[in-house]
C-alpha cells in the first residue's frame, strides 16, 4: 500500500518540490515506552505492522515534512522509528511520565531543534490517519493559519449534570433529525500543526486556528486492548468490502 | 443466561410484588420494518439472537414493567415480539416512515392505551442494555421524577465551527487531563421513562427530568453493518475474558 523506506526519500523530495509547499514543517511523533492500559501501545501490531511504523509511513506519504522525528525514551520504539525512516530524539525523562503533557514534550524537543518554525505532532495511536489529511493541514498552515488540528463531526445530544438535567445543545420539543443538523466538532487527537512561537507561549492550538475534518469511522484512537480488536475488525471489514467490489 | 418465556411471568410478578414498585410502567419497543442502513435492523442476529429478542429478555428481567409492548408494522418483527413474551401493537402507517419521530409513534400507541400513566421506550438497537439500568430508571420515576433517560459520560473537547475555531468546553492553556475532569453527559438513546402527561405535551424528556448513567462500552447503538461486527467482537472478547478469569 505504501512505498518502502528507500522510496520515501524520493517521494518526499518530489512532493516538496511542488510549488505548493514553500514552508517547511517538521513531523513529530511522541512515543514514550511506559504506556498505561496497553503495554508498548505505540508499537502494538495492527495488521502485522506496529502502529508507529504505520504512522511514519503515512507521514512520509503525505510529503509535507522536511524531516520526521520520533521522541522517545524507549529503545524498541527508537529502533522501530529508524526502521520507519524517522530520526530519533532521546527525550528527557521528565517528559516521559504519566503527568507530563504533550506540550511539555514538544517544548523539550524544540529546545534541541531551534531551527524549526512549524511542527506537526502526529498521534501514532490513530491508525486510520490518511496522508491527505496531513496534506490538507499543511495547506492551511501555508495559507496563513498559525495552528491546524484534526476534528470529527458528531451528532450528540448533550445534557447538564445534576439532580435535574437540562438539554445543552437542542430543544427537546424539536429534536433535531440527523439530516437536518450539522452536528458539532470534536477534537480527535490525530494531528496538530503549530507554529513554534505558539508552542513557546504554551499552546498547541491558538492564534489563527483552523481544523481538518476526519470522518468518524477513521477517528478511532487506540487506548485499550479492545480498540485494537475493533481496529483490526474494521480493517478486515474494509478489505472484504474491497474484494467484493473488485469481483 | 435469561429465563424462558414461561418463566418471565413469574419473575415479573415476584419483582412487582416487592414493596419498591407501587407505580406501574409499560415497556414499549418501537420496531418498524423498513429500517435504513441495515435491512431488518431490529431483528438482526447478535450472538445468534435477534436484537429485539435480546431487548425483550432484558426488559422482562428488569421486572419493572406491568406489560411489555412492541409497536411495529412488520409481520416478522411481530412474530419475534410474541416469541419474546411481548404484546404487539400494529402501528399506523404514518408512524412508520423515515420522517416520523419516536414521539409521534409513542403518541399513536398511547391513543390506543389510555390506561397507561408511565411509559418506558426502550431501544432494541442498544444490545448492551442491562436490566439494572431499567430498574434504576424506574426507581427514579417512583421517587418523583417525571422523565428519566440513559446517558453516557464522555471526555470530548468541543470546538466551534467556522473559518477560525475556538474551544467550547476547556482552556487550551490548561488542557484537562482525563483524571481531573468529570467530562460531559450525552444522551445514548437506550431508554426513556416518561409520564404520559408529558408525552401528551409533545415531550419524552421534561418536567423533573433525571438520568441514568451507562458506561461508554455498553452504550453502542447498532446503526450500520459494522456496528454489528463491533458488538459481536465485544461479546466474544468479554466471553473470552470471563473464561480466562474462571480458569
Amino acid at each position: 500500500m505504501y512505498g518502502c523506506v528507500t522510496r520515501y526519500g524520493k517521494y518526499v523530495c518530489q512532493i516538496l518540490s511542488e510549488p505548493g509547499f514553500k514552508m517547511s514543517a517538521t513531523g513529530l511523533v511522541l512515543a514514550r515506552g511506559g504506556s498505561k492500559g496497553i503495554k508498548n501501545k505505540n508499537i502494538v501490531l495492527l495488521n502485522s505492522r506496529p502502529l508507529l511504523l504505520r504512522c511514519l509511513q503515512v507521514m512520509h506519504e503525505a510529503g509535507c515534512f522536511s524531516s520526521i522525528w520520533v521522541s522517545t525514551d524507549d529503545e524498541k520504539i527508537a529502533e522501530c522509528a529508524k526502521n520507519g525512516g524517522a530520526k530519533v530524539h532521546h527525550r528527557a525523562k521528565y517528559t516521559a511520565v504519566d503527568e507530563a503533557s504533550s506540550l511539555c514534550a514538544v517544548q523539550e524537543f524544540l529546545q534541541h531543534h531551534t531551527e524549526i518554525s512549524i511542527v506537526c505532532v502526529v498521534q501514532c495511536t490513530s491508525p486510520f490517519l490518511q496522508a491527505r489529511y496531513l496534506h490538507k493541514g499543511m495547506e492551511k498552515i501555508q495559507s496563513g493559519y498559525d495552528s491546524v488540528f484534526s476534528v470529527t463531526r458528531r451528532h450528540l445530544l448533550r445534557w447538564s449534570e445534576g439532580e435535574l438535567t437540562y438539554p445543552q445543545n437542542f430543544n427537546p420539543r424539536h429534536r433535531p433529525q440527523r439530516q437536518d443538523w450539522v452536528g458539532e466538532l470534536y477534537e480527535n487527537g490525530m494531528f496538530y500543526f503549530c507554529k513554534v512561537n505558539l508552542v513557546h507561549q504554551g499552546l498547541l492550538q491558538g492564534g489563527r486556528c483552523g481544523y481538518i475534518e476526519v470522518p468518524l469511522c477513521e477517528s478511532l484512537d487506540i487506548d485499550s486492548p479492545f480498540d485494537i480488536i475493533v481496529a483490526q475488525t474494521w480493517i478486515n471489514y474494509c478489505q472484504q468490502e474491497e474484494r467484493q467490489h473488485s469481483l
